[in-house]
């Protein structure tokens, strides 16, 4: 039982505050590591890595930080000039944003009536929002939509030039699997990672298979913006420091995510840095934590938790991302996590029947409006 | 081919309009015969009871009157004596309306935050807005109802005692399917409705079965406000004449029907001699058509159709109730009736997944609110 679970870790008391490293011009964005959000009450508690409080709070699928965590030590000698050497000639999905590209799009959207359409200028350079580009090609109405990232697969080689390009006009971030086409050294640093720690504990979880380690490497201030994923994840940085703000599966309502058929699917329709109430006005009611982790912790996300991933340094980090495993017994009330399930397959299913985005909203129009 | 499918029709041109017979105080009501509702655009048809194009009307599922009908001259004697005598000594469902039970029941609801709750005032005692039992002993918030309308199981001689008794206190309205309770004289009359007509032309509509055959007795005023039920309507005034205006199932989202788990399901939650626009503004949208119908016509309401029946006359009828019959082959954009089964279903299973009727409304939010 740790006394004082908050005591070495990154983002505990005492820990130094980094000068703001980032200023894009908003005034008030400070890079994010020492930026105050109103909405964050609290901080992700941390527990030596064995420490059978911290197992059983993922267990319940709270978040925790692990620290000493023995799981990747094998790849805490990775950084830029060994990943040139030794990952090998493959591909790497890496998203760009260009502020070149921002220019060109800056055009008047067209008008409708969807929600989305409201604001869709771009994001400032330095914000990843991720989109599903399925869903764009399907997407009915375009002027919901407004992005400039680019997802471009190139080798490491091409992406390291971009990385120590100027920041100020291009921004990178590499999200890569790790697949069979890297080098004998990365496999074999890959192969040491502590799969009968994972194996274990997979199970003592309950959690489904492992689907993938990704791989990513972002430059400092670079954001992932508030979205939640489908999947558990232990996230571990072997090089720099990000800031996490978490917010669990309650705060769906709150946090407006997009229609499941659009491409922003699963990312919050709210910009954190700065909130528009009159569209948004339950995220007045958004409650988060927050955590910062560097190399050696480990940050578990449990499956449909939001977060809001802020790179305070360059970055490497991998993570394991494993399926959400077997539906729990089912008690009154539903939990946050299986109501959100069940919207996201209404709507599915409903779109699945009309075969159209527009009669899907209209559709549910006529569910709500002045009945419920 | 009718080239005036209007002539010899009740609702049609030079019909007599009868005088105002009802006036309960609201100050423009004047019994439902000429007032001149903004959002009635039109008149059904009228044709020959085996005019063909009426019948294709029926086939595509609009309302049409048909005149000079043969389905149930042997029930045209059918009057109130005539039934006192021959009915026999079941028991009749009657719907009462008491002023004495709405004075008591003039209490001030609970606040609550469900859009039902914000008009429960009882109706004027013409009004017989129907409920479901099983539904109002399961509703969870009572403040979103409130009807002093009683269902009593009554002999056919109770029954005429209290239809003649005084309609400025007490209201009453019959409606029981017809059984084998009836004397051997209703049952003679019953065997000879037109039953090969019937039967040739539900195949030909692709109806389903028939379900039941209504016998209504109704007292000129009442009112059975807007609605839609799910079964094809076959409707046979026998004795007096009826004013029913028709909205068809598009205008499910402009009548705004009460939740499906609610009492009222398949109740429009606006009065349409007096609109709330703030709570129900898409009324205004609302088209409908009318038909004013008699003796020896019968108006075919299709299912899905919302209808408000309003007694120009002291009234009899009997009516013809089938299932819907096969599902028609999917075409895109699905029909409003579709559409209307599809928003039935959804809350029906969302209503089971949940086992609450908050969470119900609140999960619906969650989907539509800010995202559609
Ligand atoms: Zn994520
Ligand atoms: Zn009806």
């Amino acid at each position: 039982m740790s006394e004082t679970p908050f005591r070495d870790c990154l983002g505990g008391p005492g820990t130094p505050v980094p000068q703001p490293f980032l200023n894009n011009g908003t005034g008030h964005y400070d890079g994010g590591d020492t930026h105050n959000y109103n909405f964050i009450t609290g901080n992700v508690p941390c527990y030596d890595f064995n420490d059978p409080v911290a197992l059983n709070l993922i267990k319940e699928q709270v978040p925790v930080i692990l620290k000493g965590a023995d799981l990747v030590s094998s790849a805490m000698k990775w950084d830029l000039d060994y990943l040139s050497t030794h990952i090998g000639g493959g591909r790497f999905a890496v998203f760009i944003r260009n502020a070149e590209a921002d220019r060109h799009a800056l055009v008047q959207p067209q008008s409708s009536s969807n929600p989305q359409s409201q604001s869709v200028q771009p994001e400032p350079l330095h914000i990843f929002k991720y989109f599903d580009e399925k869903k764009l090609v399907a997407l009915q109405d375009r002027s919901t939509f407004q992005s400039t990232m680019v997802r471009v697969e190139m080798t490491f080689q091409e992406f390291l030039k971009r990385f120590h390009g100027d920041r100020s006009q291009e921004r990178v971030y590499l999200q890569q699997p790790l697949n069979n086409t890297v080098g004998p050294q990365i496999a074999s640093d890959f192969i040491q990672f502590n799969w009968s720690w994972a194996a274990e504990h997979k199970r003592e979880f309950n959690w489904g298979p492992l689907t993938s380690n990704l791989l990513l490497i972002g430059q400092k201030g670079n954001i992932t913006p508030c979205h939640f994923d489908e999947q558990q994840n232990l996230f571990c940085p072997l090089r720099g420091r990000k800031r996490i703000l978490l917010f669990n599966p309650e705060n769906f309502p709150y946090l407006y995510p997009y229609p499941v058929h659009h491409p922003n699917d699963r990312q919050s329709q709210v910009n954190l840095d700065n909130p528009d109430y009159g569209r948004f006005p339950k995220f007045a009611m958004a409650r988060g934590v927050q955590a910062t982790v560097g190399p050696g912790e480990i940050l578990y996300i449990p499956i449909h938790w939001w977060h809001h991933v802020i790179n305070l340094d360059d970055t490497i980090a991998i993570n394991f991302w494993h399926k959400g495993g077997g539906s729990a017994p089912v008690e009154y009330p539903l939990q946050a996590r299986q109501k959100i399930a069940m919207v996201r397959n209404i709507e599915k299913m409903l779109l699945e029947a009309l075969q159209d985005q527009n009669e899907l909203k209209e559709l549910l129009h006529w569910i709500v409006d002045g009945r419920y």
